[in-house]
């Protein structure tokens, strides 16, 4: 079962796919997308569309998982966020895949076991989990955590004999 | 020349398309695109996304305007307004539309006269500058006026020599 985990960002959204076989996880890719912060908002939101949408169609997920935001007291960088998470779901349900979300607390928790890591101990558990991985960005990091935290939730799933995507 | 207004909201979301040919305002169609709120987040983005798709294929507007959203305190709803806000954007860019976005209060200005009118105010000249016009409801009548606004505009850029959508 191949998954995709989403890191939303209008400036840098990462990316990382990996595939989950019983209890084993191996790597298949991970990236970043960067939009350019002098171009004009619909024009990045739409890189950023078809950027992932190219992804998607190059690994074939059969599901998508997008960290949960920490929305703050600056309004103006919550919309920002906003519009690219709203992109990368809208981008997960073009291509017909279910879309997990889960907070950062309980990516933390999943990954490393604890729900106050912090992102060092995240990115050095994701290179532990998928072996010989390189890790193109913080984003990408954060990225594939999310697609292993997706993993975890849909093995217990299976294993408690409900319903998986 | 053929303009599509655009209100963003999660729940509701208005659009209103006109024709501005000279100083001439002409209606040619409006409404709402509303999503369900027991659905989930992915599913109502998508069916926002392709109604609007859908209409701006219908009516073949040459340039899109959306309202900037006043960010308040709440930032979970802010954050739920840039999610449909982004996939606007999306959609008119996607369309290959230049897009416009104009404050609230430019609106009012450019509508009524006074960047302090109310709702029912701008309503009431929406309907005055587009006769026999029925409005959707009330976000098809501020996405209307926001196609008013960047009629404005364009005519004014037009007057002055400069290059418009």
């Amino acid at each position: 079962m191949i998954l995709i985990g989403l890191d939303p960002g209008l400036g840098c959204t990462g990316w990382g796919v990996i595939a989950a076989e019983g209890n084993r996880l191996r790597h298949i890719a991970n990236g970043q997308v960067r939009t350019d912060v002098k171009a004009e908002l619909a024009s990045r939101l739409l890189h950023l569309h078809d950027r992932l949408f190219e992804v998607i169609a190059e690994h074939r997920p059969v599901a998508a998982a997008v960290e949960e935001v920490f929305v703050n007291d600056n309004g103006q960088s919550t919309l920002k966020l906003g519009h690219a998470r709203g992109v990368l779901l809208l981008v997960a349900a073009r291509s017909g895949l279910p879309v997990g979300e889960y907070s950062p607390s309980l990516v933390k928790k999943a990954v490393v076991g604890t729900g106050g890591a912090d992102k060092a101990q995240v990115h050095a558990m994701v290179s532990r989990l998928l072996p010989g991985i390189k890790i193109a960005g913080a984003d990408a990091g954060d990225a594939l955590a999310v697609a292993i935290t997706h993993a975890h939730h849909l093995g217990t799933r299976r294993a408690l004999g409900l319903t998986v995507a």
